[in-house]
């Protein structure tokens, strides 16, 4: 398996577009984007579990609710989430997309994102669509990941080539997320798209999977949006023998996909809003992995921990204190915790006390851009990974005043 | 009832001090407290549920396991937890200051508050008690109370009277709290002082009840700190009937206890690190307590309204997002929410949508220090309150580097 450029272009088939169509006001950003199999696609989505639940969500469940999709259109700068006409909106924008492609509406997977409990304006979308059609490109991916983007510094493209059967395939996905990001939900908008064949309970089995020990761990802030979605494309052109059960075939698939994911939600934790660091929480040693994932879920939403990372200050206490509080099973005596980046890794733990370290070489260690926190529990084999960043000021800022 | 002055030493046979005794390095800031009631006084207390707990917490436990305590000392500046020799520098630290008043060890509450892991030197604390013992006056809450802060900017000292039976009782506090606060915990550092004559069993209820409105609805930062605890101390010198049973004067007793921990809630909430608004969020029309609860929490906690309130905007999704990931039980489509403030009320959300409104007059109703974040659920008639404060870069830089 090799990483290679395109996202959502990447695979056979799919072509993706971006344009600015006057969501937004500012005329340089894109501000809606189209990824479009040529042929139909077997489609596969996780959602929120958010109660309240965007407009976009409803409708694009209902639609690939037969298991297929062909097409994907999503607008930043509005959520089109708490509105009385919502739904109306999203089917709209379904139809006129459908009507412009010349497929069925229920083939099109529709989302939005930004700001919550405005009436999404259909107007520019509608005036939008033509030219968004006309722009779809093999090369559209960069565009697609811009038109997504709401408070996201930089695009998140990632794509991978691997063999199935002799065959060459390709998984490839562009996310958004940066703020409102948070585990315990289907997660931030990530759209996958991929060339293998593989039927629609297979697809949905790996994503949902996946989901657990991919974006399920990611955390920005602590708050689970209502627009979150994960949804995927596979169109079969790889020309590869069918995946219809777990077999070999299955696993590299999986490993394929597990690598795009991951790789997406470190591109989206060292991106989250204010972000100036990408911490990576790997636990290890615990009795289950529910444990360990509680544990590294717990450090890594620390607000306390996240703002000392901010400030390369080595406060272990703070990790010490958000294992305690997570609600998991672990003896507190027999912890170990240390830090990591390039620059080497430093104790700061052992058994659940203090040790001595040097704070000059834990700050060398901390100032750089990513940084790990290795927890040991030492009380079984169990292990899980989570992703966050650091709590800055510009996180204040972004979200102090957003809606101007 | 009415508010009185003397926080802790407004109970008849309280005095307080407080003194630097060198923990600290700023020698113009008291880092030790003490508060001593001229005779053994019925105990109760409640703890952190954080697994890992101070030293100092396990010491206190044991030590009013008997129902009784005289004396409560406190340092700041070192929460003496995670430390190898925790257990013994906290009984240590008992067992000073019980010679130095000649009482018995079993009967002094130990509290430490700072920073987590790093070894307590007891030799300014032994230095310090004879002059902090010396320094007992019946005016002495407010310097109790400086020996108490660590982040804190300001004082958090209440105190009411009220009669029973003809008599006339008080019941007085001081609080610290300021960061690495969150519901479901025992709480932040309280010491309660009163002189009503009560049972430790009814004192330890009345705590432990009221609690569960008070305190353990307060959050700053979502972080359950590992040396939490309130103490109450009622040494029955107003000379009423001793209450042991649900009675009338129990009653009487309930509602002063909960004026001042309802006020010393406030005092926290709007202290909290880097603050600059004390928020209040009033759920009512929930089917059940739990649900009131519940929503009042997640709002109170979410990082992105709490950053919107800083920013004085009106960012009702972020409510709405959080009332939708809160985990009850709701229906979406009833709720209303409005904000407050001494300048008035704005409707802002009707039936889980937004409504037209002024962002102006919004601006300018959330510019005040105090706001009012009004939630009708309008599915049943339980209510609740919770207490928090905006997410400000002043939080930020306190956590960035708090042990420099």
């Amino acid at each position: 398996m090799k990483l290679i450029e395109g996202g959502v272009c990447a695979a056979k088939g799919f072509k993706a577009s971006g344009v600015h169509c006057g969501i937004r006001k500012n005329k340089t950003k894109r501000d809606i984007a189209l990824i479009v199999s040529e042929k139909k696609a077997n489609a596969a989505a996780v959602y929120t579990t958010n109660l309240v639940k965007g407009a976009p969500l409803l409708v694009t469940k209902s639609h690939i609710s037969d298991g297929y999709a062909q097409a994907i259109i999503c607008n930043s700068g509005n959520a089109n989430t708490c509105n009385a006409n919502g739904i109306e909106v999203a089917e709209q924008m379904s139809a006129l997309l459908a009507s412009e492609l010349g497929i069925s509406e229920k083939d099109v997977v529709v989302a939005s994102t930004g700001v919550i409990g405005q009436p999404l304006n259909l107007e520019p979308i509608a005036n939008g669509i033509p030219s968004l059609v006309k722009e779809l490109k093999a090369d559209g991916t960069d565009n697609a990941a811009e038109g997504i983007m709401t408070t996201d510094t930089v695009k998140k493209i990632v794509a991978v080539e691997f063999e199935i059967g002799g065959k060459t395939c390709r998984i490839g996905g562009i996310a958004k997320g940066s703020g409102m990001i948070h585990p315990n939900m289907a997660t931030m908008l990530v759209f996958i798209t991929s060339d293998v064949a593989i039927s629609t309970p297979m697809l949905q089995k790996a994503l949902s999977f996946d989901i657990q020990n991919t974006f399920n761990m990611v955390s920005v802030d602590g708050d689970t949006s209502t627009n979150d979605m994960v949804t995927i494309l596979a169109n079969g052109l790889a020309g590869n023998k069918e995946i219809t059960e777990e077999n070999e075939d299955y696993k590299i698939f999986m490993e394929a996909l597990n690598t795009v994911m991951v790789q997406l939600c470190r591109l989206i934790a060292g991106d989250g809003e204010g972000a100036t660091k990408l911490l990576e929480c790997k636990v290890d040693g615990a009795k289950d992995i529910k444990t360990a994932k509680t544990v590294a879920k717990s450090v890594i939403c620390s607000s306390l921990l996240k703002a000392a990372m901010f400030g390369a200050d080595a406060n272990w206490g703070r990790v010490l204190c958000a294992i305690g509080y997570s609600g998991a099973d672990v003896d507190v005596n027999k912890i170990d915790v240390s830090f990591k980046s390039i620059k080497g890794e430093i104790a700061v733990c052992k058994n659940g006390a203090g040790v001595e370290f040097s704070e000059e070489i834990a700050k060398e260690i901390l100032l750089e851009k990513e940084i790990d926190i290795l927890i040991s529990l030492n009380s079984g084999e169990a292990s899980s990974v989570a992703w966050g960043c650091d709590l800055t000021y510009d996180y204040v800022k972004i979200n102090g005043d957003y809606r101007t």
